[in-house]
Formats: structure tokens, sequence, C-alpha cells
């Protein structure tokens, strides 16, 4: 395999990353992995549910980032990796790991992964996808009570005593380190096609 | 000529739009040809000099946009324009035009073309160039007194008066128009690339 390129799609909650990545993946298939900063939240065995529930899960400290970093020079090389997996109804890691097989591009995705620099160094474009505040936060409430079975009054909690405040200290101030801001990500047909050509010129001529 | 792919750079005084777009010119030669917003001032002929150096030159109304959509249509249709030219020296219009080719990608350059709703129409992408106001001011100074024969006290009278009130009525709102925001405009290789690639493929498959 020749050079990887390698893509970072940053945003605060329900900025629409997620929306970009899928679309990314779609589109090239096999042709991209991707690794989910999310994933690699650090395992919590020793503590109750309970006490899960209420760690700060939207800081750096939250995440084992070391290890994503490590997995991910390893894509770089062209050497499959062992990826962690994270559940969401237990608030813990999974006891099983995902293979992620090698592939000429490599997406990252995350809210936090323009925050973390030597992140930053193992990525060829930074994308931050931004959205108003309010937009994220409808969007987050919906995804959360829906598709992850939370109550409204834990993602409001949640929201305004650690997601607020994080996306305020880290989040934000990472769009500093970007390369490209997408406003309305998932949904800007303008930008999604910016990245499909500059994937597409890396998959033909390897630039 | 096939269809034409038009780019719209906008951005706050000194933020590196201009970088951008003589990047994308030398990059592509006559394949691109450029609307500046600026050229289309309206002429001041009954006004003295003093009169003229006064007026507010960072609100819509100093422009003739309606002249330059005009003349973006006809560059879309493959016709030629005979564009105004602005001449800062005397603060007007100069008494000449300047003759501008059609091209298979047409560039549209200004701080306030995404102000404009029937512009922003014509614009297949549009970017906005960002840079923190600070930085723009200060290459602002050394552009308008170094290259423009602007005195300091001028330069920063006029800024204080017009252009940083204006800025923050006009300039940043439309920047919810942008398609992408480009942080540190000339000097981001990550966004040059994308903007180049995605021309390319307008050049070579007409996409």
């Amino acid at each position: 395999m020749g050079k990887i390129l390698t893509i970072g799609i940053a945003g605060g909650t329900g900025s629409g990353k997620t929306t970009i990545t899928r679309r990314l993946q779609r589109q090239f298939e096999s042709q991209v992995c991707t690794l989910y900063h999310d994933d690699y939240y650090y395992a919590h065995d020793s503590l109750t549910m309970e006490e899960r529930s209420k760690l700060n899960y939207d800081c750096p400290a939250a995440f084992e980032t070391g290890l994503l970093i490590r997995q991910l020079e390893s894509l770089r090389r062209g050497d499959a990796v062992d990826a962690p997996v994270y559940d969401y109804t237990v608030h813990n890691r999974a006891p099983r790991t995902q293979r992620i097989l090698p592939a000429p591009v490599v997406l990252v995705e995350g809210i936090l992964i323009l925050e973390n620099q030597e992140l930053c160094r193992n990525l060829d474009i930074k994308v931050f996808v931004d959205a108003d505040a309010d937009v994220r936060i409808l969007r987050r409430i919906v995804r959360d009570v829906r598709d992850r079975g939370r109550t409204l009054e834990s993602v409001v909690n949640q929201y305004l005593t650690t997601v607020k405040p994080m996306h305020e200290q880290y989040v934000e101030p990472s769009k500093r380190r970007a390369d490209i801001i997408i406003p309305e990500g998932g949904h800007n047909e303008v930008a999604m096609e910016l990245l499909i050509r500059r994937i597409q010129a890396h998959l033909e001529k390897g630039e």
C-alpha cells in the first residue's frame, strides 16, 4: 500500500461530524477505515453503573488517546489493529474488540481529536464541523433519548454540567487547529464534494 | 466551453483572501479568470478627493454589485466582459476598463460578496477566509501604508470608524453563507490543496 491519507473529523456534539464520516464511508467503502475516539473511552470496570454515569466524558482525560495514536500509526504502516469498542448502554468499554483493516484513507472522528497535539501531527487533513449550539443540543437530545435510551432529564443535566463547559474549554479552542471548517456538516454538499475530490485524487494519483 | 465553475472568496480585510486568489491564478493561469468586487466601487466623479476619502467603502451600498452579477453571468455564458477598474490612489473608478476573457473557472473576490444573496446564488463554491481581527488589522496597516501610500493615522481612523463596524455588521454575519471556512488563508496548504483538487476535477472531468 502506498502513502496513507489521514483525515481528522472533529466538532462539537450534534455538529454533523458523524454524518460526514458515514457519507465518506459509503462513498469509498473498503478504501477508507475509521477510528472513533469514543471507542477509546477508558474502561471503568471497578465502578458501579451509577458511578460510571456520573463521570465526565467530555474532557481529554476521559479518552485513552495514546492507544488511538498507536493504532493510527499502525494503520499508517499498513497493519491491521484491534480497536476497543465502547458500549453506551452500560457506560463502559465492551469486552470485545473490533478488527480494523488498513486502507488507503484513514478517518479519525471525535469531538476532541484536534485538542491533542500529537494526534494532530498524525492527521494530514484536520476538519472541524461547526453548527450553532442550539442546533447541536437539539440533535443530541433526539439522538440520546431516541437512539440511546437516555431520559431527557439526564441528557439536559449532562449537557449543562459537563458537555457545555467542556465544549467551551476544549472543543471550541481546538477549532484553531483545523485546516478547514465546515458549517452545517453532513448536509453541506459543496464541502462534501471538496473532501470527496481530495480523497479521489489520493486514490487515483497517490497524492 | 462546458459548464463553468464559479468560486467566491470572501473574508475580512487582511484575512488572506487575495493570497488564495493569486495562488489559484498562478496555478491555473488562463483556465481561471477573476472578478474583484473592489473594482465595482461606484464612481464618484462629482466629489472632491477629500469628500471621496471620507466615504464609507465597507458597506454593501458602496459597490455596484448589480454590474458585477451581470458580468459574472456573462462570463458563465462564455462571453468576455469589460470590467471597471478602481484606482485606490484617487479613491475613484479609473476611466479605463479591463477586458476579462471567459475561462472554465471564475473566481469572485471581495470582503462583502457573501453578503449579497443574488451574488451567492451565482457562486458554486462559497469560501470564507478567516483570521483573527488583530492579525487582519496588522496586515491592513502594512498594505495600506507601504503599498497604497496612506498615512498610519488615516488607516487607523478609517478602521475604527467604518472598517470594524461594517465588518461586524456585514462581513462576519455573511460567514454563515459560506460552504467552507478557511482559517489562515493563503498559508493554509491543506485548504489550498482541497481547492486545487476540486478545480482540477472540474477541468479534467467537467464536474
